[in-house]
């Protein structure tokens, strides 16, 4: 115990130090530091093959799914990708520094606010050694340290791209200590990075339900909480049947591993009777098995990949070729419905009716809203921030994507000429 | 315990379900009920008054300090005060709906973030009975619903209050249950209030230092802590003097009670032989005792109201007509002396050098950082705000003034026409 709690303490020690360097670093050195990682992750791509095939050798011999094997597993095509990745966090623009609603008061005061940077953010994932660069490179372009504590199935591979990290930040001028690599396996030290509320500022656990609600439970510090998503998409009464199908099949089954996937589908009983068996077809076609409540199953009727559903799959997210579906009788009926069910990760409207998208875009509260669009766009690429931490789903702090500029805080910034408040 | 605990079951659901009807309620309406809310307050004075003066009898007889009976005084002049707060607050603009950082994508996307409710807010505090109607008041228009949980001390003050909020929402038409008044006075309450994250989105204490820990630590859900300030001034080399001795004396005499007070002066050597004997005259004219590094203490000599610091009297909040003296030799030696001690609530730099300046701005990681003007600014309505619920000091969600539209989160907005992802 006494050498891993040395290890989290010093380290945490050390990014904290850092961060306040970090904090005022000008963006040509950090761009700088992200372009030299982004060639060396290529330059030293052997290195981290040999780890990850050390790894992978070790989990295959302790019998690690498929499934866990394939996130972990590296090659140069995806060390090619990583390192384009960081090549585009360089060109982001620098959220630091930049200032909100300043405005001159009647006493002459100039009051604003400015983005500045979290401070040490502490990370906690699973076994896919790529969230090692993402994280660490989001924060040092927007002034944060990071502590990264990824799963001892990738260590070996965390190790030598942590290395990586050090060699690139230091060549460009980066203080050291900026990027932290966990190098002990002991799971002691989540418990102890979630009480180190002094020296870690924020925490964001990516990975499976356990260890968010974990970290969740037990962080002494503010929680970036994301990744699960049970999102719907409501076919409305006046609904573009066309445009419906193709959202629907999209938000299903371009990706249905992800957390922005469609998990339920709800449709309006005016339109269920021509859209439900269209639908059956497109998906069944993809073998996405439709699991429905008596209403749409009674439309749709017996098929190799319908079921009927039960309670429990409402409010599940399936990370399958599965499906729930409804039938409401009414657009209040549906938002009742997703009220009741929704993660608050995304969820979508099909209407051609201003007033109902209108509403919808209002009532429902979730993290990314959506009108006539497939779900699978939350994604902070896709809107335009350039990468994600994560997509969140609380309600404190950030929500939905967390790009560069959510990933960091603001000060308010106050210009004086001598001014005193009247008693 | 069955019956308190029913009570704040019973009262948060209540709350959770306002919460959605509120959260798109015009601001036609909540504007209304705020004008009934501070009519009522002028035209009930009679019944809040008989409860406040039940409350203070009870305290005197339970022996309460002085300090805390003041605090707990209402009077026919404090409620017209309070009356006068509300209506401002129905002035301001709504921050619901309100977006931000809109962009069409080259998909043809309109996507961006829209302000929205937080949805159930719970406030902890101690004998300030205005702090009820406050909350409430700011609470409501930004769209959330409130469980309120004062001191025992203003219980009657309290519930009477509580009546009074009850009457003017509905009679303007507000969900019923939109402000929830705690009405026990158990203290098991406030664990329990904290445990219900699934109902309570976020937990604001309001208090001394004891109660905010407490609060920090076992809130289940997100909280916003503030209140305790640690604050310096750095009066630089290239200060002007006379500006220092008014944004010193101000900030340290105009109210000593509050928490952007200053607690602690840091002077540049440069300087210190020209101003400390200055300020040390203008803070004694005003009963300031000084608690002097040894530096300063040579520079100001013996007199009735300097006395030695030891090391508690930095990054110590005073509270009182105190103030620590620190000599540094450079800008650096001030920041970092700053870094070490300040709470991050409020912090200054007085100087001319406008390099100087702006390397404060920037490198002094505090909630209110201010150049040439008194620290106590801060707050909500000095900056425009209108009103504020807390001073943050954390970096998560706000920092500084929380006004309406810090006290609400966002949503993302998607607009489309039937796009879909490519894979």
């Amino acid at each position: 115990m006494t050498t891993t709690a040395s290890e989290i303490e010093r380290k945490a020690g050390e990014a904290k130090a850092a961060a306040r360097r970090l904090s005022t670093l000008s963006t040509e050195v950090k761009d700088d530091a992200l372009a030299r990682l982004a060639d060396a992750l290529e330059a030293r791509a052997g290195e981290v093959l040999a780890a990850n095939a050390a790894d992978l050798a070790r989990g295959r011999a302790e019998g690690l799914s498929d499934a866990v094997l394939d996130r972990l597993t590296l090659s140069e095509a995806r060390l090619r990708g990583i390192a384009a990745d960081v090549r585009q966090v360089a060109r982001l623009p620098d959220p630091v520094g930049e200032t909100l609603e300043m405005r001159t008061l009647p006493n002459g005061l100039l009051v604003g606010k400015m983005r500045v940077p979290f401070g040490v953010i502490g990370a906690i994932y699973e076994n896919r050694p790529n969230v090692t660069v993402d994280i660490a490179s989001l924060c040092l372009k927007a002034g944060s340290a990071t502590i990264l504590r990824g799963g001892k199935e990738a260590l070996q591979s965390n190790i030598v791209l942590g290395r990586i990290i050090d060699d690139a930040l230091r060549a460009a001028g980066v203080p050291d200590g900026a990027v932290q690599v966990i190098e002990s396996a002991d799971r002691s030290i989540v418990s102890e990075m979630l009480a180190m509320k002094d020296c870690i500022d924020l925490v964001v656990p990516r990975g499976g339900e356990e260890l968010i609600r974990f970290v969740e439970k037990n962080a002494q510090m503010p929680v970036l909480i994301g990744g699960i998503g049970v999102c719907h998409t409501y076919v409305d009464a006046d609904a573009d049947l066309d445009k419906a199908r193709d959202i629907v099949v999209n938000a299903k089954t371009r990706r249905y591993s992800i957390c922005n996937a469609l998990d339920t589908l709800v449709v309006h009983a005016a339109v269920a009777p021509r859209f439900l068996p269209r639908i059956a077809d497109s998906l069944g076609d993809r073998d996405v098995e439709l699991r429905c409540d008596a209403r749409a199953y009674d439309v749709i009727g017996e098929r190799p990949n319908v079921v009927p559903a039960t309670d429990a799959d409402f409010g599940k997210e399936f990370l399958a070729l599965v499906a729930s579906v409804k039938v409401v009788d009414s657009y209040e009926d549906a938002t009742d419905f997703i009220y009741r069910y929704s993660s608050g990760h995304s969820d979508a409207i099909v209407t051609e009716n201003y007033t109902t998208a209108m509403r919808f875009l209002r009532e429902v509260d979730t993290a990314v809203c959506y009108v006539n669009a497939s779900t699978q766009f939350t994604d902070g690429g896709q809107f335009g921030l350039g990468a994600e931490i994560i997509d969140a789903t609380q309600k404190a702090h950030a929500r939905g994507p967390v790009g560069l500029r959510e990933i960091c805080t603001y000060k308010w910034i106050v210009f004086g000429t001598g001014q005193t408040r009247p008693a």
